[in-house]
């Protein structure tokens, strides 16, 4: 059978929106279902998965099946939706829109969006220790890929990078140096833990671990270099929120900073690099290029 | 050496202080700071720390060394930490004093307090499964310890509990059944998993832990009883909070339902129970027993 993106993705997907189908489980008739639906609400049915695919391929590549990754796949994802969710709210970005529709504060108040993303992150702590394949990975691995995930979404990972964000907000003090490690942080942390992840669930050695890092640090930029980009270049319907609010609320961006064409062009320099990575993998299957593609080529 | 509560506490205070300090870090000088600095207020330096002690003392009557569970009950401190910054902010309780100092959020704004709060959170689940005694316990030890936080802190644990009193606020509608459905999960999860925790880490029996959880049960019941009984009788001076706060926010309480004096009556009875299952767990050492016990003379 040839190879055709679509369908490696669309399988990919499906396994993931499965796992976390039973991750958060269905509403049940609990006292505090209100918060379960809100949690549903914000992860299932949408969004593009890129962090769990990658997580799923490069397990795939290291040890030949994706499905020993899938519980790790599901955990970054839920991990991911509770930061969209707490960015959101009203002391945050106060975005009322994401991905189309009302953000899950304006759709179930505050408090409960508050608490289905403490739920979010709790959980995927939960499901990626219960439902890791031990048997297969081994407990190390299995241990150090629910650590890894903890330290790229934390304090000194994603975490900070909000914090960064918040700190510089409408300040226009923001330098290139800041901007960076502002961006490893903010999106690139989290796409480097479902890089390492997927190696690591995978069995890959150290040498391969720290490719699969490299890899993901730039299509994490290239990413974000985009969502620069596509805030002032895409229409607010293909986005699903507002554009332009980076400029209305004074934030620094790739943009800002260096202009669009520019911007596109370092974008373009990052999936060089990426791919790079991946030829020092010896990685010939072309996935994980065309995903490196896709992040550049994306409109929304 | 005669044995002596207070100093058997103070030792055990101070080894999670340190262990404190070690996970959250020193202030320094890093782009993102002011959340760790939030972190640091929020749980250093205060607190019963009766979480973390039940989780000790069940270690070392498990294994004769409490030493190994050190990086549970810090991790149970950090969860218990962040649910109070989160419990503060204005869209849920909105409480401006914790201990007697401001709360999080009127100290350093509600987006640290939330990002602190997260952090705090995440690094719960890193600081123990970095610092986890694998080589004492075992991994397989190891990682259902870290299962039963996120179990009991999620949304089948405390995070549920805060959901349904925050459904309920207001309603005066709240059945004795629900109550105590409320606290056995908001109160009760995560001294469950305090003394679950415990248990695990010095290598407890099925039987041991279940006597365990029985004992974490019946502290937990009570010591939520007392805290509806303080909000009545206690001075604001001796909470480090505003008294009668329940009354006013139209909370149903043991208190609300039973009146004083029956609810002394309840918590003493749990008191009870909870030294039954210290006697069918042969503990003849007294130190469990004054936990129990103190648990109901504070009066803060």
């Amino acid at each position: 059978m040839s190879y055709d993106f679509m369908s490696v993705q669309q399988r990919y997907i499906e396994q993931i929106e499965a796992a976390l189908e039973g991750a958060i489980g269905s509403e049940e008739e609990t006292l505090y279902g209100v918060v379960q639906e809100a949690m549903r609400y914000s992860t299932l049915g949408g969004g593009k998965r890129l962090r769990g695919m990658l997580c799923l391929e490069l397990c795939r590549l290291g040890c030949g099946e994706y499905e020993r990754a899938v519980p790790f796949a599901a955990a970054i994802e839920m991990i991911h939706a509770y930061s969209l969710i707490h960015d959101d709210l009203p002391c945050m970005d106060n975005d009322e829109l994401r991905r189309g529709k009302p953000s899950c504060h304006v759709r179930f108040g505050e408090a409960n969006a508050l608490l289905a993303g403490d739920a979010l992150l709790t959980r995927a702590f939960e499901y990626a220790l219960r439902e890791c394949d031990y048997a297969a990975m081994g407990y190390e691995r299995g241990v150090r890929g629910a650590l890894t995930l903890a330290q790229c979404a934390g304090l000194d990972g994603m975490i900070g990078g909000q914090a960064i964000d918040l700190r510089f907000e409408n300040t226009r003090q923001m330098t290139p140096e800041v901007l960076g490690t502002l961006h490893a942080l903010k999106t690139g942390a989290l796409i480097r833990a479902a890089c390492l992840m997927g190696g690591i669930a995978g069995g890959m050695d150290e040498g391969q671990l720290e490719l699969c890092e490299k890899y993901a640090a730039q299509i994490g930029l290239a990413f974000q270099i985009m969502d620069d980009i596509l805030d002032v270049t895409a229409t607010s319907e293909e986005l699903g929120k507002p554009v332009g609010s980076d400029r209305s609320s004074g934030k620094t961006t790739y943009v800002v900073l260096y202009g669009v064409e520019e911007s596109r062009k370092m974008a373009q320099e990052c999936v060089q690099e990426a791919k790079k990575c991946l030829h020092d993998l010896h990685i010939e299957e072309p996935f994980l290029y065309d995903v490196a593609e896709m992040v550049i080529s994306r409109t929304h």
